[in-house]
């Protein structure tokens, strides 16, 4: 089974948008150990494939306890789920909670050719 | 008498925009058989017909105990009014109640060539 | 006098934009004798004459009692509007409240050549 | 297995509240056939039990497509998750949305003597 | 058939609280023969009857075309309702759109003995 | 006439509240000749009399360049409202935009005996 | 000293924009001699020059007894503020309470060349 | 060094309230094996001691890999902070995000004799 | 001069609420040197006194590079302005911005007698 | 040690965009002495370098008891932060708290090449 499953997008050749909101997504600073928490917002035009929400869902539990910081997740995300279902176009939001009383918003865009 | 019945443009040459919010939509997933709640906006450019409301509201009641994925049934809605009024142009957004702690939206368009 | 009177455009040549907002217009449903209710706006680029605020008033009053339908009661105000005032650009905006759980927005746009 | 789980309070004797809010409740009203959507509150101090949360969930679900006024369902509800968990106080607060332009809020109380 | 229907209390004995409001209630001023555009909220605790939702919708529709003072229509409104279902509380309040910049509210309760 | 115009309260014996709230208020300091602005709110149980809107609307207008510090502007408020229509009780809340950086809220009460 | 002081740009050859906001705006209605209430907003690409703070306060200030009409003012302090300060580019926004129910904003923009 | 470090109360005598407010709480539930998220309030009336707000983080960022029920934490961090600094009172509140659907609250108080 | 100056209640006798709300304290953390932001809120009741606005604003300033801690300067300002106004009640209320994620609000009160 | 550090840009050779916000940002006016405070917004697309957080935050703590006008204090942030991490693309937007009722927003950008 893969890691991030998909299914076929039901309606190829027509370009539509999904987006999927993750209020609760929480990984670990690797300077300090303390733990970061994020919205990670999902948008894709789907091509061939789309994303399955369940192994979305477990995809991003896999960073609890990883120490990686705000830019370089935001940028493996879209990396990671890109590679899974091969989009026409995806754009990876991440909004962080305040740190040192500043908060962050790492926005990460792809798109096929 | 038809399923989603029309009325005739009673401006028919100007482009105007007509848009409709129904926040009390309910799917089943086909997966869980576990009901889904999404608000829908239908948004168009009528060309010759225009949707009438009452029959839109039944039209939507029709898929309460249907079991159907958020991709395929935004899709269909938008196939389904497309077919019913020959639009110029339409677009059916559906933001989903979150499931697994995550929200989605489904946003798909028709445009008449 | 006028039933939408006017007033000559302070600063003919310089193309600024007007916006009226009202929240409380009142009209009613032609097929089931209920009434609709609706924030209208009226956003226009005046040319040689703007639209006087207190007859504006008086003639939205007037859609009261009348039986019309939503996509019809914004194209006619907006043809009034028009004609009363010869705009640069107009833009009607209705946005109705809900019936059978369904809420709806309606806007239409003149241009000048 | 009960319809409606419980288990045991893990700190008898502090009278703390617990609050539950599922904002995805649906019936259908018997006279018209159409369904009525609330946000539904439960809010409760337990004695020796508390609800389970999944089987409360799958609780509500029943109503899906039971025929029941807004009046009687909160009541209802209140009756059985009381006979189920035998709390020392509960309020159910459901919150209606609009039917004919009205919305509706209903409130019932219980107090064990 | 009664102006204003009732039904019997489903759960006569405790005490509960029923809200009804209607965002879209208009009158018309004896003075100025402008229409006041109000939300109305009812709030009563039942005893042998409940308020029956259609026939308040038409209830509240009777004042369309009636000039009638903000402070009159409020106290009117709890006369008739308090006659129609003899609760053992209730509280009417009226929520004024700005006259002359000014926007009002005023709340009525009665209580039986 | 009257500065402060009343009219009979139409439901004398009947313990109710009248609330207006005026978002337009602005007066003068007298120490340094700048504008101040202000929400003010009058709520009020009628004993024999009400307060007429209209005047009520001119009695505000009479601030718009009198000098007049915070706390006494709005007791002075109180105090002639109060003689204007005895009522059984009154609060006057005023709430000032910001001087220096800081806002104010002034509240006082008038209670018959 | 001028009526309008301004103050050398600090960054002259990078276009970056200034936006000052005064939400406590009153001039007077002409016709029926009531005050009038608006946030102004006036936002700029300035070129040799940026308007001082103070002045642009006091000049505001000059309104408050002033008989003009909704469409003038805006035009007029967008006229003035440009001879002060000879900006690149310039837009006033000027947000009027409501009217007779009706609200308005109107929003007039220059550009040198 | 105590795991939850305290301070002397800087004002001894006087009863005053403090609140501490965590949006980022995260434990695990002990059935799934899933991650809660929860916004948990500390609001108390010192006696001789004060929490430290450093050691208070830290205390809370134990529970992020532990698995334990809503309700069992809630009375957990009540009974583990009454006893490190034995105020007069204290209540612990607990928002915790959607499961199934459902949110759900939690609040604990402890009152000194 | 008095570092917090005052004038006479111009309503002695009736207890009436002042309230200033400053959203631009700042003060810094005596063990970290970093600065601290809160939102402080005074409420009283005046007896022969009141706060002077001008010179409260300049009494807050001072705590711009003062190192004091939360629970300290909140108690630290209801001493100092009881002091100097001699109120009949009055509540300190100061939220504080996030440090290390946990927001903070101290409230203090004081009653003469 | 630099003052302003910078860590690799994890991503070379995609365009994506870093935001920090910073609701706590205090600067001195130089003409009155009194106390500034400000939300910068930095938003950036960097190409070899990113700017590390915490030298971020205290590179804001420099400007505490700095004097400094808006327009110049909003540029020279951007100078600073352009030479310290040599971005893409870089906007600085400044919204200032109210002074004589009027707030103010600055936004300056810079763009390579």
């Amino acid at each position: 089974m893969e890691r991030l499953e998909t299914f076929p997008n039901p309606k190829i050749g027509r370009p539509y948008t999904i987006t999927h909101i993750n209020p609760e997504f929480t990984s670990m600073c690797p300077k300090t150990g303390l733990p970061d928490f994020a919205t990670i917002e999902v948008e894709y035009i789907p091509d061939q494939l789309c994303l399955e929400l369940k192994s979305l869902k477990y995809y991003f539990l896999e960073f609890r306890n990883k120490g990686i910081f705000y830019e370089a997740v935001t940028n493996l995300i879209l990396d990671e789920l890109v590679e899974a279902c091969q989009p026409q176009q995806m754009t990876i939001t991440a909004h962080w909670g305040a740190r040192g009383g500043i908060s962050s918003i790492i926005e990460a865009k792809y798109s096929k050719e």
